[in-house]
């Protein structure tokens, strides 16, 4: 059951009108990190609710409740779920996406109003929100407006979830879906998520791993304040001293993690899984272009992708209390804590690493015979994801990518996390599948975000075709 | 020709006078670092020149140009250059002091007022300058005063050098010296310069040594921007690892240099130089009490003092560029810039160390194997100074230690850096003696700075009894 062709028309025919439907949604500035935005958010999610309405969607605006932002508590904004469909023979596909976007100014470097969509001659459609994640939340409702208007049912019963707080922590999210696990959530066999981007500008992707994260903070203290060099140097053991030594035997010039376990953790990739990194359709110079230098570890393709997609990473991001300023002071900083951050890989989770990262900076420590101080503590963390990429939610959306790119996606895994990922897949446990709609050069949270309009309108076609897809596969519900 | 028993006797007499007028003095916030009081600055100019006018001084106020300070074009205060007395056969000593202080504020966390001089019962006089360096200098007018009011000669030529921006950076004071050499500061036979203090609160000191600093920034760069540590972490070089790893080939966790040559470059102690530091009025306690906490790097003495003052150092100041706030960002910085400095010892200076430092700094990156690019450089430096503790200007200043407080002077040198020293030696090639007058808990740039009143009084005596000491000493002219 491929998606009709009358669908995949319609969608052509009323592009322009899908761009300026977009443009609508880009104007409503729903900054969620700024108390002073809260109220566009609010008026998106209004905007978003009519809009799902009127192509045929039950909705329910949820009060999440109240937060602190800048010091002062503000109104969380309401979550919108939708249903449509009811049909006990069908699948039933959970959609997510946020209505909320980043922050932008004019003054930060946009050529244009970040809250005027504006149409490049190149098809660039460019505004905050374009791509991450209005364009997204817009292509469904594109596929449902075709199916509204012609009286048609849609080939599965669909639920969405869509929120206002993604760009500020997801606030209230994690507790409503677990919430709803078994009320609105309760027949749902797989999910989608359309909040990423293709590796790069050329092949679709879909992707089927995240990595997770600990961050860790590592404080070495000793004097009772700040002490001067000239007074103190060679004197006492410098907090500064003990940290860098520490600091220094984490990580190696070529990445490689120092602490004994944690790149022993993971198993090595077979010739079958290179063979996955060798296919993508992304090279070196893809990655040094978008670092913007000649800085890749290794000049082999694939090594560098296992690095950012089935390899745990670890940064240093910088040191908390120690002179950081321009110019030449000579303070001994009497207390200065280490940041670092450890992007986890299956099977590494915080609670298997931590341990050991606490422990092997305890042992080092204790090695350089110092009088002063250390404490280590883990800030946050979360879990890696990896999905089943041979499951039919998967099978269908790659169908679905060669029906309309007419070509075989990149299977990708990305090296950062999307934390909702996880919430659905632990509270729902059922299949999710990340399929972007953008490109790797959106620029999501950048001046100049856009959206492609071949990315608009053939992911519009990509998310309908996808349901057809799904339908499609036999009993296997 | 030891000091008149009626000099002794009138001092003591005085004490009150000479507590109210430094009472006078702390009084006008003469704070050299706020445009908001460059006038008052004048304003004390004005009065110490009007008090060694009184007591026969002759004097010219020098102006000394203009500076930009906090944005804004200011008039530096004026220096004070005084002259008294033409004897060729007497000996010429030049006094330096200064007059301008350090900012305070009571809500720093003063318990009095820091402007009007508070008199403790444990003899405590307590107010910003009473220390540094406004007791000094009143301890030569005191002395001068003496003189003056009996008619007495003095029994040395005396040249006089005070100046208002010690504490900001001694603006316009080098040229001043290089001008005067040949003019005012002719005759001059050795210099006395009292703004330091003693190692302990029980010993008198004369300071023959201070450390000299180089000021080094190693600055690595890599990407064209911050990197988010997901998507690039284990895929490109990142400058804070090549970093790190760099700073910590720098110093070990007991304080030795680890840069070739430099430890190297200073001759190791005699055991007569280790009985000097053995024979000093100091412990591994007073230091661990001024560090505030039990961190000294050895338990031995004689080497915790000599790290101190005969030694380079080596101390991590911090990192540019690198993520330094609170809680928990997941940034690759795109350039980071490590800030140390090294104090210096005879033979070094900044243009035999700064060679060895580049050099080890380059051969170290490039072991690492690293894309990114590593730039070092000089950001200031100062040589070190040594004096010969056995001229007669050392030898009367310990003949008048010994005679006004019963015990022999330790012979210390600083860790730190006085520069107008150097200065002084450099430009008028003469010795020069540091001659403290206060304690080491003076807390000179600190809340509630004090000078006792016995140090005040008794180092009255001293700067008299040094003066005829010098006389005393027979034809080293
Ligand atoms: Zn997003
Ligand atoms: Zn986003
Ligand atoms: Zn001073
Ligand atoms: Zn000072």
């Amino acid at each position: 059951m491929p998606a009709p062709p009358e669908f995949l028309q319609f969608i052509d025919d009323n592009a322009n009108a899908f761009i300026q439907r977009l443009g609508e949604a880009v104007a409503i500035p729903s900054i969620s990190g700024d108390a002073t935005h809260r109220a566009d958010v609010v008026k998106m999610a209004e905007w978003l609710n009519t809009h799902l309405q009127a192509v045929g969607v039950t909705t329910q605006l949820v009060d999440l409740g109240k937060h602190v932002m800048d010091g002062q508590e503000l109104s969380l904004p309401p979550a919108i779920l939708g249903k449509i469909g009811e049909d006990k023979s069908k699948k039933t596909v959970l959609v997510y996406g946020h209505f909320d976007v980043q922050p932008a100014e004019k003054s930060d470097g946009w050529d244009t109003d970040p809250f005027t969509l504006s149409i490049h001659p190149d098809g660039r459609l460019i505004g905050r929100g374009s791509s991450d994640d209005k364009g997204p939340v817009l292509g469904w409702l594109n596929v449902l407006q075709y199916h509204h208007a012609h009286g048609l049912p849609l080939p599965v019963n669909m639920r969405f979830c869509f929120e206002g707080m993604e760009e500020s922590g997801s606030e209230g999210l994690d507790d409503l879906v677990r919430k709803e696990a078994k009320g609105w959530f309760k027949d749902v066999d797989c999910v989608c998520i359309s909040d990423n981007y293709w590796l790069n500008t050329r092949t679709p992707a879909l992707t089927y791993g995240l990595r997770g994260l600990t961050y860790i903070k590592a404080t070495v203290s000793g004097p009772a304040r700040d002490l001067h060099s000239g007074v103190f140097g060679r004197t006492v053991h410098e907090p500064m001293t003990d940290l860098v030594l520490l600091m220094s035997k984490l990580v190696d010039a070529q990445g490689k993690i120092l602490i004994p376990g944690i790149d022993e953790m993971v198993d090595a990739a077979s010739e079958d899984e290179k063979a996955i990194y060798e296919a993508l359709d992304y090279s070196i110079a893809d990655i040094e272009q978008s670092a913007g230098a000649s800085i890749a570890l290794s000049a082999n393709k694939v090594d560098v992708l296992m690095g950012r997609m089935r390899y745990p990473s670890l940064s240093l991001h910088g040191i908390e209390g120690a002179f950081h300023g321009a110019g030449a002071k000579t303070v001994i900083p009497a207390k200065v804590a280490g940041k670092f951050s450890i992007r986890l890989v299956p099977p590494q989770t915080p609670a298997l690493v931590d341990p050991l990262v606490i422990a092997y900076l305890e042992a080092e420590f204790a090695k350089l015979n110092s009088k002063n101080t250390l404490t280590v503590e883990s800030l946050h963390g979360g879990k890696p994801w990896v999905e089943d990429v041979n499951h039919w939610n998967y099978e269908a959306a790659k169908v679905a990518t060669k029906a309309v790119y007419g070509q075989d996606p990149d299977l990708t895994r990305e090296g950062g996390s999307i934390p909702v990922t996880l919430t659905f897949a632990e509270s729902l446990g059922v299949n999710v599948l990340l399929l972007p709609m953008g490109r790797g050069d959106d620029g999501a949270h950048s001046t100049n975000e856009k959206l492609d309009r071949s990315n608009f309108i053939q992911g519009t076609k990509l998310l309908g075709t996808y349901l057809y897809e799904i339908a499609a596969i036999e009993g296997k519900k």
